[in-house]
């Protein structure tokens, strides 16, 4: 297996996240229709690393396509969308799809996104090659967004972070898990964090959604998630970590007041939207302590950066809300 | 057992439905600390009528209260509201509970209402003696409003309709139907009906959700539910009929292009929401094609009207959108 | 030929319109598929009088309706909606009608209307005999409403009031004129009137549009219309008076700082749009210095209301803005 | 010295308050111009009472007008509004006056209202005989409405109610106190009482002002005023009570959660603004235990309302939020 | 005569429009006066070319400047504004103007713009030799945007797109055309083109409008144009292609679903208004097959870029929504 | 004492105001827990240079800090934000503050800044040293921003300039002045200085706010104020120049038409919002004929702009709006 993605941290840094100083990793012409390429999941597989990658074309059309590295920081991605066959259910409509998010459970490689049936709702599939892909029921009523699965069964059943949405730029938004015995019905849905005050931490007041699958540590889950504020130019999407109880992960016990990354390089300021980072996947390894989290940076490229999960996990501690 | 409420058309009357004589049946003042008591659901119970009662107390607080009637019309509400114990879950928050459904499925009576859990969702309980009533977990995610059961199971597996929202007065709306094995996990998420265009339909064509429990007629669930059109001083609400295939009742066979009843009347047209007919309940007899629907009246009072199923069933057909 | 409805000023009565005892004169269900009917014009016809009339039916969808009276205050309104024949073009689309004025010049009658082109614009049409209607280009581009032709060519040219608008409950209105010499294509547009400042005239502050065909006086033409200011619980729309320059009607010479009519009777406070006086059109008769103007009522009825020519156009001047 | 208006509780009545039999004291049209009379002070004066009246005229204009009456209900309202003179100030701008509250301190009669400054603000002025009146300087920058005096100097200076706003309908309002050495120049602003929570009281939770001149009892100063909530067909005004502490105002004792006077007779719930009762004046006589408050109706017309000071301080106490 | 500007397609570029590489061509301190110089239009002229450039002051006032160009890369640009005399009409107002268009028809050059009469609408003139203006009447009422004439009469009558607009930042846009005998009047209006669903094409489901004149084609009209998307983060605009019919224009046969240039440069992405391509004007040589487009970049400056006419012609077929 | 920061103007540069070669002086992370330091004050200290500097963190939230510097160019900046003792009043609230002002008047440093008060208002402190603060009551009611004393008293009171606000991005803003004979109560307000029309100077049509404390010269009080237009990707915010009477600074004599300094660099244009000028402070000498302005740029960084004081005057009458 090869080893993911890695930089040391810059000396001169006291960050608790540095970017990788090739950034971006994906350029937004990276397949021949492409306007953009972001907010896109990876995972290990093989030897190697698969994805799964929001391309928007030309035609600003929204939809997901598989995608293949040896090392996680040079892709192919294939040049047609993902196409889904039935998966626990009869076909159902998908005006779009975005923002995908992958992990493995058990046997198989799990996808959701944000699937276009009459407004954005969560959508799931599985594939065991990222060559054929299943789609099941959604997961939830419209409108919703950033549906991000536990990487296992809690108490028996699935759980999913999704964040409550509307059909525009949702001015709102706050993190729930649900859980599900059987990836088709879902319910004991519970907040699980919300925006925050603009006085507390305005960089989160707006909304806050979860990012990459959460990782499970000593202290509790992991969880990654954007957080935005409404500037008078616009939402500015930045980083934050929280950590959940391993066993009852509705019980948020920190979340970071500060942010852990912003958009402060040219490839994350300007672009088609400017000013956002959105963080869609981590690869990471315990052992060696790293943690490699891939984002979407202005909607328009994948950009990587760094961390060392036990100091993510201390921070996040020790600079809770 | 008592009779349902009943008059016969007016001889000039040539609508399909008609107003009680005597309406409101209710007064906005009907117990002590209430400011309204509307949006109301009644049910048959032993030799009489049971009934779950939306009472906004004067700090406008809005909760649900039990109440008792011989023959529909008179009606005794407790002057407490509903205090629930756990049912499937532990206890969860709400905030408010408002616009209840009432129906007996198998063994009991399900109760379902607008439960505040962080916004509007669908709250889910059950009574067996309107005295004694248990709280289960809520159908779904926030934001959602007009969550109505149908009266048995099909295929299996308990089915609810119900109005994905947002967190204010909501400029939209459309019918979506759920399926639950178990009342505790939902999914198989459909689209049944959406708001009309202006063009075909304009009474209906800001949003629509569903009322009374549906009836099974032999042309299919027969489904009354409200629409309203946003005009230039506000939304206004009326009343239409709906038919969904028997088994399949995502199917919608047809709706009625006008409405059946609209805001005329001076206790719909005046109150602290003007121009609302807002069905939430019906009595039927199917045998004596008999149909009396109760419907709040300018978010203010209770009123009643009337009808003959197969006079509604052949409207619906014959004047579908 | 009959005469015109009239009643004279009631005693104690020191304005300058007054009120048709026996209003509304016709009601919301004058026909059997009609919701509201309101908003209509009537000019004299034959021996009696003739009209077009709005009548939404229960759909709520807006149509224009010939209806003929004796004594213009009893109408007969056709159950059918009039159906046009190709006027001076292809037949174009018409996806709604609304809000009609007719007007005789030279050799026939011409009917405006508010047209749903994409949008909402200006519909011509014309008729000799209030059977057979002819359907013209539309005047202008959406989105436009409120367009009124004036009764006689004005240096050889067709002539057309109109009020610029957006596609929905438009927050903002002026009155320009328009010139053609075929009734086909149009230009010379220019601005007679403005909404006018807060603090000058709140009660037309948001909004103004003409309302019946102008009258020819002494003074130049008597210009009837409707003003709206939009208060924290709705548009209220009241009726003014203006006169324009004879010869140069983009001159506006006077207009009513206070309203002429306003929402005061219960049949204009209450219906399906509280608070609305709207006129669209009158029927008058110089040498008795009779005026009846014909105007909606809370976008529900029809009512009428009358006024002596002269004592209006002196009001006007003496009370302009 | 007349006796201040009265009647007794109805014997059916639960309430705190009543409205009296007669409503509306004034009517819409009490003076030639006016197209209202709402919003309006009273004050006991010589043998009678005086009072300062909010009448639109039917151009929509706000202006103020001095009015008296031997008994309190019947009003000889003056034709022409009141002008001003320069009091400790240049004469400054006032686009518009309206809502006054009137107070008596020390040696003459204190007048505020909202005035037209760039927007509103609070507008002060004196009177000593109801004939000539002195306008000071503004007592703050805009925006804001609903200014309301103390009866007496506290701690030595004036102190003053207001309720920041903005230049339109304001969708937010919390109440504050300011304080002055001479009624030119204003400090030591406080917030007082805010809009509540919609869980918590919903009538009051869009925004609250203060409305008649804060009375003392032997609990505080007694401070009626309004609250509004936010409904899908507009704002709604009700009236609740407070108590401040006597000598630091700024400290709220207690505030009802219920309202104690919403809009459910016909003349508040239809007017120009349907469903409004605006409290802005009252008569009270300790020792006989009464109190006597004008509020505005559906920003129309001037009505009345009657209780018992200690049963509504008591209430107040015992429903507070 | 000079030849058109022109670089031939770079070997790896797969797009069918390709930059100028030296872009911008013209600074937004181009003039001594401008605050930027964008959305300008040129045309062949003597042996060079000329133009009419819009130039916003340090002021921010639009207004348009004459210039010329020997090779239609370096240009003079007047520094002073162009002073229209009257032409077909007296001399009306023009608050500002904006977004030229230039086109020679028969006998002389006509150039259309966006004019300031009580808000934007279509301005119409012509000059010989771009020393002396005339202004002509103003095509429509307002609002509008985006007068495009076509390069020759069509059946006998001019021919103009324009885009009906609102008085702000215009959140809806499609493409109409009208006719006109004499450039004096206009009617047979009809809608060519609108603003495609989010889900078929995001980058133009906001607005459409017209681009450069015209150009006449084997297919039909080439017009090239301008789609807008509205991010959470502003407005973005790209150029789209779209074929209408030669002798009825106001029939699409094809359009992009592709943009065919977006903005992805930094003078594109910054500037004024970020994310900006707005082509106004096209030289062409139909023999040479080529296309050189004129584009305001990030409302700040003018940019060029090139492509075969006869390849966007053939995309356009091949990639048509 | 240091001289004040200076480069004469580059040799090419036509415009009244110039920017300093090495901008930005301040970096977004200049102390270690900065998400951007803008918008901040500066005023000779002892031989050097003394400041209060906005540094919002990396959770954004808004604080001020001292900061001292040799030669005002390169700052140190303390690493805690500043914390007030009681002035003259007990300590009040601060949920936040933003935007300091700072000025010497007789015997003190006054800082002004925008307090966190139940939304935005000025608070007022003062220090001797810039190591101890004392905090004020705050000048005005909610809500508020831009307080800006005058360096000396003016007809024996103090003068503050403020711009009246919402509690959001406020989309208008006019300057008023206020006076106070103690720094506690405050009144005379009077409007300054409105936003200009859209015709006539767009760049500061949508609100106007003071920057640095005023400077007096031969022709009266030099105001540079910042502007902002409201484009259709956000709010765009420049630099102008206004003088108002010496003696009754109420009284504005010239604005500049165009701005002075506007969004044009990359500093300025992009960062956490972009297209942002925004000047708070500025250094003199009268003698010297020396201007620095210190702004805020994109809301990020400090930057530094140089002008000659009699230039910029006369540059204000002689383009004066």
């Amino acid at each position: 297996m090869n080893a993911m993605p890695w930089q040391d941290k810059p000396e001169n840094c006291n960050d608790v996240m540095w970017r990788y100083s090739q950034n971006p990793i994906i350029d937004r012409y990276a397949i021949p229709t492409s306007n953009s390429v972001f907010n896109s999941a990876v995972v290990p597989f093989k030897d190697g690393f698969a994805g799964v990658f929001r391309c928007d074309n030309k035609a600003v059309q929204m939809n997901i396509f598989a995608g293949f590295s040896k090392g996680g920081i040079n892709w192919d991605i294939e040049h047609e969308p993902i196409k889904m066959k039935a998966g626990n259910t009869n076909m159902i409509d998908s005006e779009y799809k975005y923002d995908p998010r992958v992990v493995f459970i058990e046997d198989r490689f799990w996808v959701t996104w944000c699937n276009g049936y009459n407004g954005p709702t969560i959508g799931i599939g599985y594939t065991f090659d990222f060559k054929e892909f299943f789609q099941c029921e959604n997961a939830f009523l419209p409108f919703n967004r950033n549906g991000v699965l536990f990487p296992k069964k809690i108490n028996g059943k699935y759980a999913m972070l999704s964040r409550p949405s509307d059909n525009g730029h949702t001015p709102f938004g706050d993190i729930y898990i649900s859980y599900s015995p059987d990836m088709k019905y879902w319910g004991e849905h519970r907040c699980v964090m919300k925006a925050s005050k603009f006085q507390d931490s305005a960089w989160q007041c707006t909304k806050v959604g979860a990012g990459p699958i959460p990782i499970l540590t000593d202290e509790g889950w992991l969880m990654l998630y954007h957080g935005v504020i409404n500037t008078c130019n616009g939402f500015r999407y930045a980083m934050g970590a929280a950590i959940l109880d391993e066993n009852k992960p509705e019980e948020l016990k920190y979340r970071t007041q500060p942010y852990i990354l912003g958009p402060a390089e040219t490839y994350e300021q300007i672009g088609d939207v400017p000013n956002v980072v959105f963080p869609c996947a981590a690869l990471h390894d315990i052992k060696e302590d790293k943690l490699a989290v891939y984002y979407g940076a202005a909607d328009t490229v994948v950009a990587l950066a760094f961390g060392r999960i036990s100091e993510i996990v201390s921070f996040t501690k020790n600079n809770s809300l």
